[in-house]
């Protein structure tokens, strides 16, 4: 996310003006030049985006993988990180210092480009482009996913209508409707009023489709047949006795993957430095998994050397979920784990308000450190080096530079400044010696923070304990009951996904720095049976946003020449 | 419509069968030879699909226009008519006998697929391809229409979230949310609910996509400037002393443009034959025009000597919308129009059962002619002329076609038997061998049916009476006094757009053959301002369909090779 980043330098071009002055070339000649691929193996969508058909990944899936490289962040503040710049500008370098590599970032969704002004595809001099494409439409996937999202939806008040042969309990119909826009007045709705000829009244809802559990099944299939095993295996409601009714019970998931089939080839696009990048899926990283596809991720690493990708929020939720979740299904993990820093982030992490940020505070900058020390011991516990790469900011200043590199010596981590955001690829060009440097040694021994068969809420209790630092995890009899529901349903094997906020390792986003002895309280449990993984509700989530005050849709416009103007 | 066709012959291939052996070229190869178009002209959507793009039709806007003929038919009956095939079988035909033709179709919307199996496409050996793509998401158009239609839904509601400076009265939001699905659940439901951080609870509902104004606009608008004006008159709501809110006022037309901004280019796709079609748009033909996009037929009579065009519906709702509102606002005409006619749907209006259609019955042909004599007759009001095309089906006896054409000459029309279903555009030479004859004769005189500054209920009366053979039209208080308020807001200069059930001149569906002496009730006035039309309800309009007690999508899987299965 670009949010923030324009504050980096003084009178900078804005994300929209260095992306539209960008010197992109037909992504069929970056394909060829840098990937050898035919323009047969691709479907282009217009002359800057294209898909990697499914035909041509098969025909290289013997093909020995590539280096993975994770890029994940401190904790979060509003002073901006910049994790997607630095994956841009990192793949940026390593293509700049002559590796054959690729960037796997998720694609964003639709609806927020219209509260916030920004769009989600890097920023400065790292980004993806064509960068309004990506931000509007794209390829459709994400209306492909809302079209199959609700098509079960609709199936399911259907089947109730026609004489519900499955006795489903309308009340206890979790299955929700989906649409990529924010729109608080869809959150909770009822349905089907007006009479018998429209079905029976009951109480539903809309979630931004980047919340519903397609998505998440979409990032986490790794073929056209397991998007349709998992898509039946989505559970939508409860009968009256509480059993549970499947996507597959009501026939649905072979219509839901032929919605999703053309979508499920990996989107190729490329940085301002004409280097190949796929952005394909974009789940949430509370209630689900938040990273890219399986299918981009896996194909990246067959088709380069190096593949950089990210992951959502913090490295305690984002990481923890690309490694517990996405890595132990799909069956990968990285050689390296770069984490992002800012000298202002980590002086907020100190204590230090937004409004002084300016002002020089090497104490803060260590008393912050606390934040990220607690990340780069939580990556090392699954085994594999890290990285810290910290994005520069004019305002930095030497003193609290300098007092950042020896806090990082004292740990052992190598830090790395980077200049990417003003500077493209050339500016990360020492983070890509850095990266190289590690992946080469070859100290990588991934482990995943719990085996498959640890029961439920002992997995809880480690990612709580481990990662997030708590001293203990609560939850009442109600939670409890449905956890040993679940494990004797057969789903105690599943990872699980923590729903919690990004802003803190607590769930109070207030407590910066790196808290510990707080205690974790779980509120709900809920089972993506689909994506196959339980979601552990620890907060208030929100699935579906609104709109601001004064939205960003606002003030976009088509100019004279049919150009967008005010979209970033 | 393909739906019945398969009943013409024995043992067919299925649509979709002869589709997927389709001999399909590269579109960018159709559109170089046939249409002297280079690649950079083409915005490609896969190899099968284009975008031509609007930068390209900009450079071609002076040239003259090629000759234009509409694809009308009797009034639709269950034994089927053929106009879709009839269109494409046209459009081969006139290639076929050396022309250079193109047609334009409308798109498909998605919901539909999954309940009643067929697409819409055309059938037979008369289809444009590829037809699952171009069944499913296409180029994503309806995806786009349905997100400008609901961001602007969504900016209704943070207008009064945020303090309703515009004082619009949530009991008289008229703008409804749209989905291309076919969801009854969601026809009349209650939004906000759940406390104030979700908004002020209302009444509201779901449309179809092609049921939404933003539909007809985009079909309607003549580039991206028009497109962005007639966004901003839409009316939404009405405020608390009556005062219509438009899209404008929440300044929202710019962000819906943009949204629909690359969806606006016109679709090109191929027919079986490898000839250039247009399919773009796709407006409901009742409480909307019922035709493809102003930009594809503008386009294609730049492009082509020939082009042919279709309307929905019969003659009576397909044909005149398609002449009082798109031909009047986009300044065309049409060199001949070609009315469809079967000798069952015939004996369907001389009063033969569905089931008795196979027995040969001459006296029902004659009796049922009223119908396709009544259809003549209107075109000809409009002073363009007249050619019917017969679908030929193998049930058909000789004694019927000679009777056909025997009534056919005794009204001066000439009468072509075709059979393009089952041999493609060779079957349909004649047809184009008489058009081509008909245009060349330069005999067409095109006048709408009435002028602008008619008042609106003289309108409604012209086309009930002249058209329907209405004796009269009855309306209560409530509408007439709309109808005064409308003419004093300055919109009386409007064209009408009738929403009456297609299967009758009349109001009452069972009324086959050609009516006189009815009265058409009017029962509610709307105003479509950025669509630039009056909607005249007279009956029951569904603008969201349901899904039948065994939807097609139970039958739709990916088969092994990741292939649909089951869609047609």
């Amino acid at each position: 996310m670009s949010k923030g980043s324009n504050e980096q330098h003084v009178n900078p071009k804005s994300d929209i003006e260095i992306s539209q002055e960008a010197d992109m070339r037909p992504i069929v000649e970056v394909a060829e030049e840098k990937l050898g691929l035919s323009s047969d193996d691709l479907i282009p969508y217009g002359h800057y985006k294209a898909k990697v058909s499914l035909d041509y990944l098969e025909t290289i899936k013997d093909k020995p993988d590539g280096t993975l490289v994770l890029v994940t962040a401190i904790t979060p503040t509003p002073a901006g990180e910049g994790k997607t710049t630095t994956t841009v500008g990192l793949g940026d370098a390593l293509n700049h210092i002559g590796k054959k590599a690729m960037i796997c970032v998720r694609e964003p969704s639709l609806g927020p480009c219209f509260g916030m002004k920004g769009g989600a595809a890097g920023g400065g001099y790292a980004q993806v482009v064509p960068m309004e494409d990506i931000n509007l439409h794209f390829t459709g996937d994400f209306h492909a996913i809302g079209a199959a999202n609700n098509l079960l939806a609709a199936m399911i008040d259907n089947h109730i209508y026609w004489g519900n042969s499955l006795d489903i309990d309308s009340r206890r119909v979790s299955w929700r409707r989906g649409i990529d826009m924010n729109d608080r007045a869809l959150r909770n709705i009822v349905t089907s009023l007006g009479g018998a000829a429209n079905g029976f009244p009951r109480e539903a809802g809309f979630d931004i489709v980047v919340a519903s559990e397609v998505m998440a099944i979409f990032c986490l299939a790794t073929d056209l047949a397991d998007l349709q095993r998992r898509l039946g295996n989505i559970q939508v409601a409860q009968t009256r006795d509480k059993t549970p009714v499947t996507a597959k019970e009501l026939s649905a998931p072979g219509a839901m993957a032929a919605l999703l089939r053309d979508a499920l080839a990996p989107n190729l696009v490329q940085t301002l430095e004409n280097n190949p990048a796929f952005v394909h899926g974009g789940p949430f990283a509370n209630i689900a998994h938040g990273c890219n596809s399986v299918i981009a991720t896996k194909a990246a690493l067959k088709m380069a050397d190096y593949v950089v990708t990210e992951a959502g929020f913090g490295a305690d939720l984002g990481a923890e979920k690309f490694l517990d979740i996405k890595c132990r299904k799909a069956g990968i993990s990285p050689d390296c784990v770069v984490i992002v820093a800012t000298i202002r982030a980590l002086k907020m992490h100190g204590g230090v308000a937004k409004d002084d940020l300016k002002a020089e505070n090497v104490d803060a900058v260590e008393k912050g450190f606390a934040n990220l020390k607690k990340h780069v011991e939580n990556m090392r516990s699954y085994g594999v080096p890290v990285l810290v790469s910290v994005n520069r900011f004019s305002g930095d200043s030497e003193g609290e530079m300098t007092k950042l590199q020896e806090l990082c010596k004292s740990i052992d981590v190598e830090c790395e400044l980077s200049d990417h955001w003003a500077n493209g690829g050339p500016g990360a060009a020492n983070v890509a010696e850095a990266v190289v440097r590690i992946c080469d040694e070859g100290k990588a021994e991934f482990k995943t923070l719990y085996p498959d068969d640890m029961p439920l809420w002992d997995k809880i209790q480690k990612v709580a304990k481990d990662i997030y630092g708590a001293a203990d995890v609560t939850a009442d009899k109600s939670v409890m009951n449905r956890i040993k529901e679940l494990e004797d349903q057969g789903f105690g094997h599943f990872p699980i996904c923590v729903a919690k906020t990004q802003y803190s390792f607590s769930t109070n986003p207030d407590a910066k720095g790196a808290p510990t002895g707080h205690t974790i309280p779980v509120r709900e449990i809920r089972l993506s049976a689909g994506a196959e993984f339980i979601v552990v509700i620890c907060g208030d989530i929100m699935t579906m946003p609104g709109l601001p005050r004064v939205p960003a849709a606002n003030n976009i416009k088509l100019d004279e020449q049919g150009h967008i103007t005010g979209l970033f």
